[in-house]
């Protein structure tokens, strides 16, 4: 008999695979990308979530390469985590070895881990595997997908992608490539599935260029325009259009000058000599002749953008007669900071353009019809969607089995599922142990529900602490200490605090009768003076803070 | 010199005049709708939010009347606070009092406030103004605007409005009465701008009847229908269609089954008898005979399809075959929450409809075209956008101003700033002082910013509270007892908590040294103490818990 194949998708929360994926044969895995997750708005204090790669702890000397698909954060973000194990290289093309050698640095491991320059066309050889990149258009330049001819058959993941005939980078998709790979026959396809629910086609980045040129030619005061940090071709756009309007540019925003720093030293940002100039210097120029670059086009109150619209910015101040362009598509979540943040900048008298009234953003995934034309371009024998939500994907195995794959060999499964293939069908294996995991500071991993139940709880109605000292008789000596925040305005509560004196004397009183007053009986009376306390104070507030006292 | 007519719009944050309009006169004043509003997911506990009507408080003698436009919660749900402080009738249509006195039945204001019943077409004196109720088209029904004759001229107040030609229960907008103000003369126009960013016209009603016939026509299962509470024309579409294709339907959510029961009361929802069951014995039913109608449509995780999504649901449970629509349109911040919940009944093996896949859906509020017809049915001199986001006023306000109404006449205005006009001038005086109000628990306005940035800092890194006894020589006097939650999980952290007393030894032991023992040094050492402790924590964890010791 011979073996299978194991795929298994991993990611964040909420999206499928979108974020690693891994491919066991035999002694050999491979791994494709390895990016992290932002949390969802009832994730209390979660910084960010990364892949549960718990599969691959005990197998790490299986894993021959690490391959990389393009630079984004939800594809590169938990290398600095997930290459501490490992010891493969990792093999991405120049401008995504670039972007993740700065993660890798801030990891401490960029000593420890061999990065390998790629580029599409090339075939190489890790394992029983050959490996095949081949250029996909997407918001980042240098992204590719990868064709992988395993020891059953070809697999095809195509990271993001869309197919962009006119992209800003001039470089279309490897359309030859795939009907390749097609000619040899592709065993299992896994797609992007981000756009599934978009009928049409995704516009051309071609279509900002134009509103851009728009924008410019009659915008008479500053411009300034927010996007992602990583969307290195609209940072392109910006430039060319304040290169033919005779506009200075500034960047504001950490995480974007780094990235152009990056892509302009390898090569991948065309800035013409001058044009860009420090973020201090843009005071002293006419307002006509300024863009300004920023970041925080997904609301974040902390970003460029943010502290601009709140009157935070150190080095700026929205004018009458600024025009800002949030060139993004909102994360779902991010909706309510973005729309708060137009409404700032609006109050300040910038006008502001974005999605839904303004043509200043296209997508960076394919929609329906490239997903149908990619599906029969490749004509796979097996379809597994990946990158989306649950709902995506079964909009995307729908569409496939519109397309004549039949159902049986569409595989729409969560993260954890281990799909097993061999050269004729694909079975759906168990779901492993594990999701994602949270990182909290410097903890990877140690918080879990208990801590987030504790954290909405105190979202909601905040703590009261009661430190009670007893005489020698049981009896309250001095009046109790109180610590309590986000319940009440304490400044404001003196009777509320004074009744939860009266409780706590009371509850004293009625236990040391019962109950004798001192030795085993500790712990009870704590628990008594506690419930009545907390009672007291739902009783006056209508809120149930959590409430703990300490007798001693 | 005549007196001015002064206008205020109030309202939650965000909307402006969405909740509640102020109309004052010389010695009277009218009230337009007082309704609430629903917190943004960053305003942590917060039950909900009532505009701030202080205003009001030192003039409540002058207030001649309460008009309400319609009975969803943003007009209607604060009059339980606002009539306790008031003496004026409530003047609203018969299923908008219906749906009122549930409400001052809950707040224990039924019998000492007074209903009286209003209809489209009436005209009533109040004080100095002159009230004509109009009939407007919008997602529920029996919904007016209202013409204001003041002594100034004609105000016309839209409530929430579409030009709905086909809507659900048959009475279509009042074009007649519009164009007759307009051959009057109106002076102001205040128009609702919730969709002042949609091109075209807002589909009509009848489009979801469509959709619903060929649901109904093709499901083989259970057709579960989540929509608001309020949305009875909606409910109508459900029990038509069943009635159609021999379903049942049953209903759950309190609220729906509230709004049902008073709306059929009234003869505003004509439901064939014997076509309601009880939630109770829709299992004892076949699947293709059933139909569900239930609250949740916004992602809420107790309402009726939350439960039914995470499998706690009472009575009922999601099953493969079920078709689940929802008949809504995520309010801004709940997007997560529903696609969440879409993924969850997905998971479930539900096949589930939603606003972007599928026609289940239309707004009621009125797009571009509709406004231009409006401002050009009633040619306004001065035109003042409300209901809605500042860039929604914004974009409505520009979109007037097309239409040829000078800019000077047009004011864009947040909550809280007074207009003033005679019947030749518009002037917009300062902003009063307040803003909105939070209701939490019981208590109304008395949390502010400090306890929510309380509540935000718990609900990132939780507290962590210390307790330690001295000595007599100002030594440590046992172990600290420490409470924490929200911070690490507390079973796998017998090393921090170890470190934390290491620490807190330290610390009393150098400030021992440096300030002495007892007495007035003990508020000194606790900051100490504290500020150690903090640092510490920090330093293991990476986290800012709040930090707080009780030294003794």
């Amino acid at each position: 008999m011979s073996s299978k194949l194991r795929i298994l998708p991993l990611g964040g929360l909420g999206e499928i695979g979108k974020n690693m994926t891994v491919l066991e044969y035999e002694e050999a895995i491979i791994v494709v990308d390895a990016g992290i997750m932002f949390p969802e708005n009832d994730m209390l204090g979660i910084d960010l979530i990364i892949p549960d790669y718990n599969y691959l702890l005990d197998k790490t000397e299986k894993v021959v390469a690490v391959l990389i698909t393009h630079g984004h954060e939800d594809h590169v973000g938990a290398l600095g985590h997930l290459m501490a194990h490992l010891d493969a290289p990792i093999y991405a093309t120049r401008l995504t070895n670039g972007l993740i050698a700065g993660k890798l640095r801030e990891a401490k491991l960029f000593h420890e881990v061999e990065l390998r320059n790629i580029q599409a066309g090339d075939v190489f050889q890790v394992g029983p595997f050959t490996i095949e990149p081949f250029h996909v258009a997407h918001s980042i330049p240098d992204g590719v997908g990868f064709g992988i001819t395993t020891p059953v058959g070809l697999v095809v993941h195509t990271g993001d992608y869309k197919f962009d005939h006119t992209p800003v980078d001039g470089w279309p998709p490897d359309f030859a490539k795939l009907a390749e790979f097609s000619q040899r026959g592709v065993l299992c396809l896994l797609a992007d599935s981000t756009n599934a629910e978009r009928p049409g086609w995704t516009q051309s980045e071609t279509v900002i260029t134009q509103a851009f040129d728009e924008l410019f030619r009659n915008a008479e005061g500053r411009i300034i325009v927010a996007t992602f940090a990583s969307l290195i071709s609209r940072i392109q756009q910006v430039i060319n259009a304040a290169a033919q309007y005779n506009r200075k540019v500034a960047v504001t925003g950490r995480s974007m000058r780094e990235n152009v720093r990056i892509a302009r030293e390898l090569g991948y940002l065309d800035v013409p000599d001058g044009i860009l100039v420090e973020i201090e210097q843009i005071n002293k120029l006419p307002a006509h002749r300024v863009v300004i670059l920023a970041t925080g086009s997904q609301g974040e109150p902390t970003a460029a953008l943010g502290r601009l619209a709140h009157g935070r910015h150190r080095h700026l101040t929205i004018e009458e007669g600024d025009t800002v362009v949030i060139s993004a598509h909102p994360i779902p979540g991010n909706e309510e900071m973005i729309y708060r943040i137009i409404n700032r900048l609006i109050q300040r008298g910038a006008h502001v353009l974005y999605e839904g009234i303004a043509n200043v953003h296209v997508s960076g995934h394919a929609s329906r019809e490239e997903m149908k034309l990619l599906i029969n371009l490749l004509r796979p024998r097996f379809f597994v969607p990946i990158h989306g939500e649950l709902r995506h994907l079964k909009a995307h195995g729908r569409l496939a089995q519109e397309m004549g794959i039949p159902q049986q060999n569409i595989a729409v499964v969560e993260n954890g599922r281990v799909l097993e293939l061999d050269g004729h069908s694909l079975t759906i294996g168990p779901r492993i142990p594990g999701g994602y995991v949270f990182v909290d500071g410097s903890g990877v991993g140690d918080i879990g529900p208990a801590v987030m139940r504790d954290r909405e709880r105190l979202a909601d109605s905040g703590f009261f602490v009661a430190v009670v000292q007893l005489d020698e008789q049981g009896g309250l000596a001095g009046k109790p200490e109180f610590i309590s925040r986000g319940f009440v305005y304490l400044d404001a509560a003196g009777e509320l605090l004074q009744g939860a004196e009266e409780t706590i004397e009371r509850a004293i009183a009625a236990a040391t009768v019962v109950a004798g007053a001192n030795g085993s009986g500790r712990a009870e009376l704590n628990d008594r003076v506690q419930d009545a306390l907390a009672r007291y104070l739902y009783a006056e507030t209508g809120r149930r803070p959590m409430v703990y006292t300490v007798v001693k």
